[in-house]
């Protein structure tokens, strides 16, 4: 028995997210797994690094898999990317320790979120940016990004009551802005269900002047949804990069 | 009665094209037309500055129409973007002279071609992009475009039998390269049937060798289909902007 760790890129849009559903074809890990299943002639399923929402996208989502031997992992990939849909593509394979668990094993995530403040967006950006076509204050965004920063529990920051724990570590927030293009990076441990939307939607209402910087803070120490901004939409968020400390 | 030009933007990918047609729905004039028809209040029909293929997208497709009186420009656009499926969207519209037709009136256009040359697309651009993933040979790329600036006859560079002149001339074409990403603009009077995309397919096989630079010279001698190049894929194909002298 061999373990893999797969890298999929994933266009989210006409996709009920990334968990399989027993009732829908329209998931991208059942859509993996039934590929996987006739590519190797057996059943075959995947463990994500996480879920991803309906709609969010992916350029490097994590799953690993045990397959019963070694396979020539160019060769197999392409064989997956020929059976599955053109918005969901194999990037890569590679070969990990046995006990390796793409979400278990997880160090590290890094989402994006793009932004277009223009007051008539773009078509051709439409499936892959928020439209938001207000002025943004920058520097009030980054003071409240710095609150965010660090080990915090971010139950205000989530949609769904936890039973573990909801304290997380995040690294960095990253603001650019390039003309109209606003783009947020989160790293991080890992998030909460909603969480980056919600830090979006949070960031963004703060960008407008709505709410003050140290609302970001308030929201912390509250520990409460309603004082957070609106679920930032789907279609703005990118699952970047999953990262291991050894695989 | 008051003449306007309309500024479309589409994404071509659902689309057989720009020209309306007696048995589909799927073309973007009958579309627009049909929306116009809607919010007047009568039959309405428009001229457009030229075809785009099936596919094929636009930043700035231009359209004449004939409303019986002056209209509240922004409002209008606005109800005509209500109206319009999101991948359809009217930039603006300006009152221009009576007798001003988006075709006849015409003096330039500017079209742009978008490649994309790594081994794995991107599923994000996969509908806005040719992928051709080979090593381009830029400098014999525009060692060939030097070749056809200028005015000729472009009879080899069409795919259609045309009754009318051939004659054409090209402004200017930029070949740009940002890793990965190649960008070829052309810029001109006006173009015949297919020739953006013959024009691309031909420049695109004088980057990998398979043709030397000299052959775009000889197509335009010989005003021979044959020895130009392969027809580009639509997706790749923006119609950016259409230029009128005055309007």
């Amino acid at each position: 028995m061999r373990t893999y760790k797969i890298t999929i890129m994933y266009d989210g849009s006409r996709y009920q997210g990334w968990q399989r559903q027993k009732s829908s074809e329209k998931t991208v890990q059942g859509i993996l797994e039934k590929a996987l299943t006739q590519t190797t002639g057996r059943k075959t399923e995947v463990d994500g690094s996480g879920r991803t929402d309906g709609g969010v996208h992916s350029r490097g989502q994590t799953a690993s898999v045990t397959l019963p031997g070694k396979v020539e992992e160019e060769k197999f990939c392409q064989s997956l990317n020929e059976i599955l849909p053109e918005d969901i593509r194999i990037k890569g394979m590679t070969l990990v320790k046995n006990g390796f668990h793409a979400r278990l094993s997880a160090a590290g995530k890094r989402y994006e979120y793009l932004i277009d403040t223009r007051e008539k967006p773009d078509v051709f950006t439409r499936k892959y940016t928020c439209h938001y076509p207000y002025d943004l204050n920058m520097p009030a965004m980054e003071e409240a990004a710095a609150y965010l920063i660090g080990t915090h529990d971010f139950a205000g920051f989530t949609d769904k009551k936890e039973e573990k724990s909801t304290i997380r570590t995040i690294y960095d927030i990253i603001i650019d802005k390039q003309d109209y293009k606003i783009r947020i990076e989160y790293y991080g441990t890992g998030f909460l269900y909603h969480m980056v939307r919600i830090l979006t939607g949070t960031l963004l209402e703060i960008g407008t002047g709505e709410k003050r910087p140290a609302q970001a803070a308030s929201v912390l120490a509250k520990k409460n949804r309603e004082y957070a901004g609106f679920l930032a939409p789907a279609r703005g968020l990118f699952l970047k990069e999953v990262y291991y400390n050894e695989s």
